[in-house]
């Protein structure tokens, strides 16, 4: 299940008050892989870096820290990143590219003392147990984020999260992830790193890792905040063998991705329920389906189990995408049942009590139909009590 | 201080439980007149009746009733809002076009009975005293919303909240609004009407019209949603004989709907301070100030009165608009003292507790300097347990 040709280790060197805060992902060679960082102009000094060591299509590990985002850091910060790099390279006889990825607090420098010892520390657990390394990414996550599929057969894609359905394949894809949202300056900077064993060439990786984020990592909200340390990176060892189909691949790399989003989603901060928006239109979809599901009106409605259609179509009509409000069709759904609230431009007779009880539901998907053919989904969470305690009550 | 030519009424008529519900203002003539609209695609018909109206720029009336939007109320609720007018002009006898506005609840039709008891029972309290009418333009608003200004020498242009400052001048304008936030399907459209009886010519009253609301009403966020049914109108009357410079006539029409814009945002739903985001870049200072304005993350830690330089940077950062981080200059300013928080890339060194301290103030002034000459300003309100308690314990 765990794709073959790479290692894994995590500690705790004291970077973050509890659980493990240095990770590494050690590859057995220097595979093909591909990166996507984010696009905030303010962003530490890591993400240039990583991109920098990607720079020719491959990597022989990924050095990570918790605890600290080494962000607003300046030059003292910048050559941190770089000695990280080196500190890994000289501990774990690492000659290839290393990407490094920081979160945590920012605007402070890193405990070069405790990352040194951290990083000796990790050569001696290196493992093929990739947990140690997926508690070293987190900060404030409430729960692990993990996903994997396996066998290239898309038909027994299946659901990790349910042993019994789970085959053991030729080849697989594993992922984790961190995310709950931005808290800034204890940034929960959205990071994922996913491994495969199937042979992909950097290419491949490239352009399957760009598909695949598309419709899940850069399809998700949790607050409209972007982070200045997200990074998503893919590498591919090639052990298992198989040469895919690259249909074959971007599904299964996909259903990792979009299940680790739903995941980020679901523990976003304060929330109760997921929430998928999925948004028809003849050209853009996903322009109105991002703005209904950032708009904190629907999103206090959602926590409210309020079924108000107005807000959901008043976010629409803001969008700034042009659609012909007589021909919308908005229902919901829960627990696979679905509720019909406007169409042609007028309410649709339902009974209120009922929908709200359905909305009770820790799953709510949005379905509104502004007339065309092309489908978006926007993964995103309710917004309620929770989310002003979290964001309020914390301090700097 | 109530400009000549106009009167006004307002009376109950049950549409809302309690206070006024229709409200009319009756030029003496017909006078030059300008709108602004909402760009919501999802819009009510009484916004494009009364652009309609305004088609050879003059006004003779507004009529206007809360409790009730009418919109998407369908064909039935586009003759409704004709309907509104025709009575109107026959009750009042009016010959010359009319504006209608409606803000309220959302998806039900009029009680037509209910709008024409109370037209005509408004011809019964026509006056010059404009209180009535601007009971009657609220929904979920905690106040009135009035400003004033006098006289058309700029340096008696006084703050209107302040009676002993106050010069009756040559000319005045005067205007009201209603808005706390949108609350659909009650949504709390952003209404304002503007009257003054300073000598205007219809193109004059247009752009100065554009110009004011761009840095007032179109400055002014509590949750980026915007209304099915916003309004702002302006009627010169030339009832004072002055015809202004118009510089002179932009300052005074500025200084009211300014200071209409900050009675909003103080008066946002849940909002317990008044946030100004002072932008400086070389050419798009409004777009960075509007994403910082927007920000649940900024917006919450201002509630919970953290100075989270982090959060302001970041948005910022996301903005879209690029500038040089390491230039960046971040300043608080609450109670005439400003406090630097960040600059050169890097946290300057600040006490987070007297600062926070600080910013228990009800009114906050954020300063970010990108670079560059030109600075905008977006008016907003903090984000806090308020906010989710009306939206989402309001029920539908």
């Amino acid at each position: 299940m765990i794709p073959k040709g790479f290692q894994f280790s995590g500690v705790r060197c004291g970077l973050k008050n509890r659980k493990n805060d240095i990770g590494i992902i050690v590859c057995d060679e220097i595979y093909p892989a591909a990166g996507v960082f984010t696009t905030n102009q303010f962003r530490a000094s890591c993400v240039d870096y990583s991109r920098q060591s990607l720079s020719l299509g491959t990597l022989k590990s990924v050095l990570v820290n918790s605890g600290n985002a080494n962000c607003a850091t300046g030059s003292q910060g910048e050559r941190n990143t770089v000695r990280m790099a080196e500190l890994a390279a000289e501990a774990f006889s690492i000659e290839g590219p290393i990407a490094v990825a920081s979160t945590g607090i920012i605007g402070q420098q890193l405990d070069m003392t405790k990352v040194e010892k951290g990083i000796h520390m990790a050569t001696k657990h290196l493992s093929l147990d990739p947990k140690p390394f997926m508690e070293a990414i987190l900060t404030t996550d409430l729960v692990e984020k993990w996903s994997a599929v396996s066998n290239i057969n898309p038909t027994s894609v299946t659901n990790p999260k349910n042993p019994n359905g789970f085959t053991a394949g030729e080849a697989s894809v594993y992922g984790v992830c961190k995310g709950s949202g931005m808290i800034a300056p204890n940034m929960a900077t959205m990071l994922g790193f996913i491994v495969t064993d199937l042979d992909l060439s950097h290419l491949d990786t490239d352009s399957l890792l760009k598909s695949c984020c598309d419709q899940s990592f850069n399809s998700l909200t949790v607050d409209g905040d972007t982070s200045t340390n997200d990074m998503v990176i893919l590498i591919a060892s090639g052990k298992s063998g198989v040469k895919p189909d690259l249909s074959l691949a971007a599904t299964m790399i996909q259903a990792v991705c979009v299940d680790l989003a739903k995941q980020v989603a679901r523990d976003g901060e304060g929330a109760t329920k997921l929430i998928e928006v999925r948004v028809k239109h003849a050209t853009d979809s996903k322009k109105i389906a991002r703005t209904i599901a950032d708009s904190p009106l629907v999103k206090t409605a959602m926590f409210g189990c309020d079924p108000n259609w107005g807000r959901i179509i008043a976010a629409a009509g803001r969008s700034g995408v042009p659609f012909d409000v007589n021909c919308v069709r908005l229902e919901l759904e829960m627990n696979g049942d679905t509720y019909l609230l406007f169409e042609k431009g007028q309410p649709a007779s339902f009974d209120p009590s009922r929908v709200s009880a359905a909305l009770k539901a820790d799953e709510i998907i949005i379905h509104l139909d502004c007339g065309g053919a092309s489908e978006s989904t926007i993964y995103t969470c309710d917004f309620g009590y929770g989310y002003v305690r979290i964001n309020a009550e914390y301090h700097t």
